[in-house]
């Protein structure tokens, strides 16, 4: 059963040979006596005539939609007024059919795409996947897996599978819980992360590892995310933070140019987390275009306009022109990300109109100056407390990125590292610190000694993330090595010795037994798939995906159990009115 | 933080330069005045000497047993007396020291290896990884992952995740269940395997896919298994048995030419599974060594000797001469493989002495000629019905094996496939038939008449095994891709429609949509790198394998949970009343 090539594949050389394809009825048209098929397979598709005195015909006749054939036929060139160039230009005249399948016809067309409801494709998936737009995606996928697995081989990586049954992990999301049928009343947790297996390889002395790992959390769904995801894990010994980095955006530069054929600029931007939220107000800022926010705190401050007079910081966007929904519409945007509303103020000539302009005479001047607004333009303000409004205001420059395509003027692809993290967040609920990345992260050299003291807001993590596109892809850190850090790093965050102990008692054990120095990074790699590709979820990156509530549509996972099987792991299900 | 290189990479071009090394302190001699210190990283060691009068001597003195270190020095040859060839010829004069961690001393030690108990080094397991033999077994595995991954890559295979949270395959094992909290009462179950998954991924028109699957089997672990274990997956469209099996050996043998340099001869052996019963007891014959079995059925029907006389099947094994001992541990073994005895006899010129020599005087002459047993040379014998007769003899062949180390005259590796397994097997507990492989194998398309009838026994699969020196390493099967014989199938095996939709609904919709011709196989990921580095275990060969209760006793998995956690998944433990 040996075909020719994927029809993808079909070269000049194959030009008037007969060739051997097996493939799906894209379509078929019957026109004029003859019988037009287009044959697809995963590398495209092609034009198969069959003339109604040939051998085929009656096999031809049986074809539908999605029907498994294979073709014999003579490969050649269309007539030339019909030719528009590439593979569309050659047909084959079939000599042979062989219907080796038939199908039903299938619940929805395949080519009206992501335009079908999303839940007919999910319980249908094996369909959708027949879609030559998913198939890109996880062809890529696959490219970039085979990819970096090359590199990391090439560069001394060792690949290790860390377990799946395990224990908790600290990255504090809730766990999947796996009974154990061989000890009744005990469980497994699914990793929500390989980061304390990969730490104890370093320890082991393995020097480089990496796994595309399988990771689980159980979280609300909300957003795009999956209970189960993969993360490309990587670790390495005796490197500081700027080894991590560098090889990083080698690898980085490598997948791009192996799969899409993208030359990444390097070395990538580094941003310190303070720069990207006071410029951009995220922390995975979107740098395909600038649009940076202009400080103005100076001006205003103690001066006529009351609501910005006190506030500790006033930052201004430069936005296009706007409507005045446009605005109503931005205002919104920024409620929603915590501003108390969204000052504005249009340039007329050498002042403003609208908004705020009566509060703002006396600093016209300045503020054209040093924003630049040209005329008619926008400056949009966000006033307060400095994480408050540029948190605010990072939320507009992406609306306004959305309403004005703003992306699109720059790169297609644009990387940066976002650096210098807080090793430590004061959380305003509970009144407790905790920790901004996980608790092994190392924090700067030069600002270990502020922990326990007033000042270790102010700690830098030695924690880097990965920013593509707005998304961050990767994120990781050089971890604490030595055991006096550790303990440091767990009273910081309130945890006794007895709870570090009942977490992680056997990591804290390994790290005395000669932990050399090192760090690591993971990508989330369904998101970087997902932007590589230039698809809208992950969803569509995965074959075989969850829907928002946890459920599989196709094979209808999770599902019912009967009780014997349930009382064979020694659990029961309660009952609602437990 | 620079490294010259790793330990094992310093070469000539190194002699007479400054190298910087880091590693762990494998063993420190204080001998005349001088340190030596062994430093080792996973690449190997080297001495490392340190003069008393070196700037280096003060941070060299504080150094033990698995401390991390940074050495600076001058790599040189060792005088010309203490060369014995090899990397030991060299040796590094330290000119710098660095401490970069203490360490408590390990609680074994680690060049003590094997010979520690299995529970110690399972606990302190980022210990046991530093030894040199997990080492070489953990690179190993990586290097083949990285080979296949490059291999199946080029052939256009793609690599696709299938889902961690699923529903039940058709294995057949216990599942592990994982409660779902977003769908209280629910459970979905880890994978057995992709087996599904990857038929739908044919269906959908990936038409090659591979993935390496993480795959769960609850079973209780007396023999040498693990829960989680690792199966090299694949799957291609459009193709039959042999292109299949061409492509694995190709790929088998890229596999060991790439991380061993081993030339596996091509083709592979290939034996059905009757000649593989048949010839050695065993569907997964260790042919280093030959050792067929003779068939002497004929030679002793309706014969003086009553117990062979009716025997639908007397076998013979030609073994060395044996001590009465060394036959009755070789009649053991037969009996617990179901035997009710071994007879046997020994070559002593013409005739036979011993065991049952009396009843063979007139076959005597016909038993030398047809099995050529040399001068004092033993026949093994196994008599009765002929599966269990070949059964019990192969478990002797292979103690045999054990006990004269037969393998040893044969090549390192033997890989051969066994084929034509039965499709269906008649369970006698039971009384129904069965599926030998799973329910979705294709059969010989010459039998597949005899589904419903009487000979359905008589089925052959188009079923294949991959065999290493007596282990199963890989299994696969062209798929049934045609729904009425997948109806026929289910009936063969006593499946209800309803019992067939309720299992596999999805998937029998699925095969209706067009469904190309396809077949896979599944690798042993686990087993096939054990046999290939020669551990005596998968637990050799998984970097944080469970103990035979399933148990980590390094992280403590499983373990208890809180009332509150189990709550939110929506179960409770059984109390052991209930």
């Amino acid at each position: 059963m040996k075909r020719t090539a994927l029809i993808g594949q079909l070269s000049a050389g194959h030009l008037d040979q007969t060739v051997t394809l097996q493939g799906w009825v894209n379509r078929r048209r019957d026109l004029g006596g003859l019988i037009f098929l287009e044959l697809r397979d995963r590398s495209g598709t092609v034009q198969v005539q069959v003339e109604p005195d040939s051998p085929a015909f009656a096999q031809a006749d049986q074809l539908r939609a999605e029907y498994v054939a294979e073709i014999e036929g003579r490969y050649q060139a269309r007539p030339e007024s019909q030719r528009k160039g590439g593979a569309a230009d050659y047909e084959v005249i079939a000599s042979r059919v062989r219907v080796l399948n038939t199908a039903k016809t299938p619940p929805f067309e395949l080519d009206k795409g992501e335009g079908v409801a999303e839940d007919i494709r999910l319980k249908y998936r094996y369909l959708d996947l027949r879609r030559p737009e998913m198939q890109r995606h996880l062809l890529l996928r696959s490219r970039a897996v085979a990819a970096i697995t090359a590199f990391l081989d090439a560069q001394g990586f060792v690949q290790v599978e860390t377990p799946m049954l395990t224990k908790s992990t600290p990255e504090g999301a809730r766990d999947f819980l796996v009974p154990s049928r061989l000890n009744p009343g005990e469980f497994y947790a699914l990793p929500q992360s390989p980061q304390l297996f990969k730490q104890l390889l370093m320890i082991a002395g393995y020097d480089r590892y990496y796994q595309f790992a399988r990771c689980f959390r159980d979280e609300d769904l909300r957003a795009d995310r999956q209970p189960d995801f993969t993360q490309l894990d990587m670790e390495m010994s005796f490197v500081e933070q700027d080894d991590v980095l560098e090889l990083q955006e080698e690898l980085m530069a490598h997948v791009f140019k192996a799969t899409l054929d993208v030359d990444l600029p390097r070395p990538f931007l580094r941003l310190s987390y303070f720069d990207a939220m006071d410029r951009y107000g995220s922390d995975k800022p979107d740098l395909r275009f600038e649009s940076a926010f202009v400080d103005v705190t100076d001006l205003f401050q103690g001066g006529e306009f009351k609501a910005f007079a006190a506030a500790s910081s006033v930052k201004v966007l430069v936005a296009p022109e706007l409507t005045r929904k446009q605005i109503d519409e931005l205002e919104r945007v920024a409620k929603q990300n915590g501003a108390g509303g969204l000052a504005w103020l249009k340039r007329d000539g050498e002042g403003f109109t609208g908004g705020i302009s009566k509060f703002v005479g006396s600093v016209a001047g300045a503020l054209i100056e040093r924003t630049a607004v040209p005329e008619g333009g926008t400056l949009l303000f966000a006033a307060g407390e400095w994480k408050k409004a540029v948190t605010a205001l990072g939320a507009v420059r992406l609306a306004l990125r959305d309403l004005f395509d703003l992306a699109a003027s720059g790169p297609r692809f644009h990387v940066s590292w976002v650096t210098d993290f807080p090793q430590l967040e004061f959380d305003e609920d509970s009144g407790t610190w905790t920790y901004m990345h996980h608790p092994f992260t190392a924090p700067h050299p030069d600002d270990a000694g502020l922990f326990g003291t007033e000042r270790q807001g102010q700690i830098r993590a030695q924690a880097y993330d990965l920013v593509l596109n707005g998304f961050e892809v990767g994120g990781g850190s050089i971890r604490i090595h030595d055991p006096a850090t550790q303990t440091k790093m767990f009273a910081a965050i309130g945890f006794t010795e007895a709870q570090a102990r009942d977490k992680f008692g056997f990591f804290m054990d390994a790290l005395e037994y000669g932990t050399p120095p090192h760090g690591g990074i993971a990508w989330g790699f369904d998101r970087l798939i997902m932007v590589m590709s230039g698809a809208s979820s992950i969803r569509e990156v995965i074959a075989f995906p969850k829907n928002n509530r946890g459920a599989d549509l196709m094979a209808e996972a999770p599902s019912p159990v009967d009780v014997g099987q349930l009382a064979e792991v020694g659990v029961t299900v309660l009952s609602s009115t437990d």
